[in-house]
């Protein structure tokens, strides 16, 4: 069960509206790496978390979190559109303020949520459930929310290079120290995982079922030899158990594809064979 | 530009149709991280590339190969729709095999696809562009990588547990052994990159812009402190920067919020405080 | 900002497991009335509030009670599935009863989530932030609520006719119940904001822009006059400014629409009056 | 079935063109809210209509309105595109008012439209079924409906605001004054219903199965008391069947949850309390 | 603007319910290719027309007749629907016919639509406006319209050979008949538009900017020559203005790509060439 | 399985940025009829083939040349990306050159993908695999890639039409040659078909269950004779069985639908015709 307190996390007040900013500061409220889907990939990773307590209550610790940063940016951008202009485009096209705003600014916040904040990303697409993961495999889910904080905080510090409004740049940079702390806590749990378990996920399927031949081998799909330069090519593997192998030309190893023709019910393609003017019967 | 030919990476030939596994399956072929993904993620990650040609070509290389895992769950999928039956339902509920069939197959593999693969999940939701990303910065990249093999690779693994088909199983037992490979792959040069750059992503903002005092500090949002039991609330933080601390009871540290009522041409909640009969006036 | 507590709002407990009822279950967690939409939905219309503070107080209360809701069903949705099967197709064929729950049950509750809930609906399809709305008007967003609440409940009705578990039973009850609560709710806030302003959304709106003579015309596009028994056909209207008409026959006020041919750049339809044989030249 | 005439229902002819305005106008188009969601949503409840003829047939008339409305609204967006400049972006830098056009205007109303209106939103994002609701309990439809008229008048005035067109607003006033009059309509369907059945939605369901206990109750989780103010939390309640209640201070009625580990075959986090180099075995 | 009359175009009565049925009749009405699509295509089509009037008036002719058909099987749906069973499935797991019905059937027939048809396909996907095209170019657009129907009267053909029940078939034998008849109608429209202009789409863009070089080229890009054997391989193109040419092993004509590392406010990858332990530094 | 080389299938470099037109350029990567959408509708027609090996061959020939294209229309958006200005809206706002860049840009091409290419249209939605089709009947599916290479080509000519850039037109110039020899492609292939079967697809339906009656008929559901000038009202019809029949009033041929009240656990609409006050029981 929640509860709520009135103040925000942190302060939230721009110095003065940006209508344009405020929809490109929709990006980090309901993109695809906003705050709105680590909230919700948190909060059911922690409630359907089958492992350890101390587990369920950190996810869900930095999930209550993430509900009011939500609840920041939210706040931030209805302030941002305060200003918006509703002058008609032929006004406008006379003061390119005016113009430039309109133009650039997008018409929902106007028309749909009458100067506040909406779930969607910068370009105006509604947040999905699909942008978020909980497998149950905690291993696996903590990569995804190590990715997830490494995007978000990229976003937000693109979205702080493209203002220079002071009280903006506050906010964004409580929200960048807490994605680096968030970074690290998600590293912490995961090395912490991968000393108990393999670092390959799922590290309890059994490996007599796996095709060790393929197992540690890179091949090279493309022209040219560049690929072997890395890390991933030669030496040990990262889980401990094999050495990098580099293919440069790999051969198929599998059977040519050769699938039957589909029964009558299908009305599939009928035999093509025919000659000119022959008609396949109705079947 | 690419080559084609004709036999696939490896054998993709099931032991006989089972049009409810097929359905299934379709998971790992056009779900949130099914080879679709993987092979649209990296091959965008590739095309974009900005880093030295060594890691563009490593990308393309693995990109390729996804292209071919695509194609061989296809026609898997596609050969264990074989003998779909067209039956009826009337006649179905006679004979409970091909009620079995019936009931729990997908109904587009017939009427739609004509017993063939779709790019969709094993709900029947089609593939999403958004289900990838490529954000231009490698290390956070990598990431989303390692992320997209450890949740296929899990998925994979379960879909080998549901049948006991040893076509089926032969094909997945290569997957999941490449899988193991992508993720030692991504493992290793997400390493390497952290060995020339902060851990933290990105590591090329400027810390004085970020708010340094809440950058290694984890909030305890719930009762209880379970949560302080975890490496991600003491000692070193992962990027060697600082000393992970913990707050019990975190308080606010923002403003309460309060919204200017909007401007006349939004047509906003008029004034709510008229007595009992006095209507706000047209604005 | 918000807080947690680690126990739930109400007990949600099922007597045993039902991997098909669970399915089910997803309609009212991650369906377009189910409790993420209102969850969702009132803590923007909180956050964007610009009306008076006890309506953004009020909002937030409910919204922070809606996610220890949304958080009750994501518990009991993973204890529904606690004993899902995994037993391939053949097995399952002969046990008719194992069989059922294959066939029945979301596979991506075992493939994706690992036996847990997903923020999805019954069928799979992904929550979807343009469920929602907050138009800043409180009128007009409080009818929204009231329907969300009305078609919410009706769907917790009829879920849980559709099982006889006492402990799935014991938890709808309880929701059925606030969701009374609710609706009692949203109908008293909407009649205290009608005692201050028009019925009609918005009340704010210049009466002179509106084109009064068709605003209380019910006209008939079917053939039969069933439609003229009703309140709203007859009487005055419920706005209290006129009388409502019924128009038999409708006839057209508007003009024959005829569109210009595009410029050349478009490549629209060339001119289709050439004779055969004729070419019309390119531009 | 259906039959057409040429004529529109009410002139649709905008003085001049404006493609900015275009991009806009589609709100009510294609939108949440626009045109094609009332249209739809009313013939699906219409056509599955169980109740009374008479409200079939009068759902079925304003539903085949709504199919001239859209085409209204189509039509005008047409025209409002016949001015649209091809220029290039050089060019365009070079004269303001081809560049406000240009950066302002909707790239698929050219590209992929040829100048003609699309069933997209304002934002380009297309009209989605998920918007319509038809429930078969027609009180909780009617509510939607409701809601969608007073959404949709909402955004219209809001649109009416920001152009001078004469054309377009005379086509606007006309369709404010038809939302007035739909509204005003579902207000007297909905008091007629509610004349023969309970305010709370369904009025059908068993009260013996309700948790009567919470159905009054307004829980109030956020600090203060300013929500204590409104008619929601006093007096009696509006299905007239009981008195608002107040909790200050709402506690959990619940258990902690606390789920079991998943099966071998689901590969969930392995237990993870082992000694450091100690690895959970393969399972 | 259009009218209404009560009788369905043709008889939609089934001899008795099938709810699963019901579920795969939805793909008609809206799929991808359902009625709900050609209906939407058309009406837009039309509303945009800016040729001769006869096309127009023919489109919008049969696009009034589509409604008639999202209308018929909107009826039949609803119809199949009406002995849907309710039990709880402990109940439905001892009687298979009912269990067969319970597994198979769309939940959201039961619990969002009250046993009504909905605006879905046949895996509960909304129905979505990207479904449709209207380009503003006949030629173009009567492809797409006979591409649809071909789907179309394909998908019903297939629902004719999935059920038994006599009236179900009577309605689809109309659909297939109209469907014969709109392939007809729209292959013959085609034919007429060919005869004034080229055949290939758009026929008015200046030749002389297209690298007439590759537009008559077929490329084999897969090992062997079987597709050498088809008529788009030799002889004279369909246009009438070249001959087809086969290219065995075509060759890149491009540049290798290499691009630029992106300025510093993007915060891409730092350069990667230090050496051990050699920090970047922030930008 | 496929191979990649370095080099891409034609030239694809801009003489200059323009981020503006990059955006544009979207749409014929990432749209409706994008060059992904082709190449995964060829690839699943390919790998789904089940009629004779010269049309597999040749579907996947086709198909690897499209991930080319993609390949190349990726690059080149990448560069036209290369000079995106990150200044702030304040200083835009001065430089109209600027200003006109950030207003009509993708804002998510700078924050989401650092000045790489994105797998969405030119609004920024999102590629979506319900834009493909492969239904496993040829000729259904051929009709398909007509209408994608004509819409397509349609919508490359426009963008050429849009840009002056010497290197966008030409990489655009190779592309609309690759269009006009893919429809010819599918023409050829499409008569070769034809020659073996009906025209109408599927071919293979029995004409026994289709009710001929209505199989050469043109109902005009419009007022006005208009639509009888056309080929598709008179004459032979294209499948030379029958002749074109107009109707110029159209009656309707099917019952008046009445749906039975729904069963009590579906909580549909009470009794309506019950007098004021008297309440429906609880069922």
């Amino acid at each position: 069960m929640f509860y709520h307190v009135k103040e925000l996390q942190y302060n939230a007040k721009p110095s003065k509206p940006d209508a344009v900013y405020a929809k490109k500061l929709q990006e980090i409220l309901g993109g695809q790496y906003g705050e709105m889907t680590v909230m919700m990939q948190y909060l059911f990773q922690g409630w359907n978390c089958r492992a350890e307590n101390k587990y369920k209550d950190m996810i869900m610790d930095i999930a209550t979190e993430e509900i009011a940063h939500v609840e920041m940016i939210a706040n931030m951008i209805a302030q941002l559109l305060d200003g918006a202009p509703a002058n008609d485009q032929e006004q406008a096209a006379k003061d390119p303020a005016v113009e430039a705003v309109l133009g650039g600014m997008n018409p929902q916040h106007a028309i749909v949520n009458g100067l506040g904040a909406q779930p969607n990303d910068s370009v105006g697409y509604p947040w999905s459930a699909r942008y978020t993961v909980g497998s149950g495999n905690l291993l696996a889910d903590f990569r995804a929310n190590l990715n997830a904080e490494s995007q978000g905080r990229l976003q937000v510090c693109r979205l702080y290079e493209m203002t220079t409004d002071p009280g903006v740049r506050d906010m964004l940079s409580f929200l960048i120290a807490r994605d680096k702390m968030h970074q690290n806590q998600w590293m912490a749990a995961i090395e912490e995982l991968e000393r108990t378990q393999d670092a390959v996920v799922p590290s309890t399927f059994n490996p007599q079922h796996e095709k060790q031949e393929v197992a540690y081998t890179f091949y090279s799909f493309s022209e040219g030899t560049e690929s072997q330069q890395g890390s991933w090519a030669n030496g040990p593997t990262m889980d401990g158990k094999g050495t990098f192998e580099y293919i440069q030309n790999p051969e198929p190893m599998g059977q040519i594809p050769n699938l039957k023709p589909g029964p009558p019910f299908i009305h599939g393609t009928p035999p093509t064979n025919l000659k000119n003017g022959e008609q396949s019967p109705p079947q």
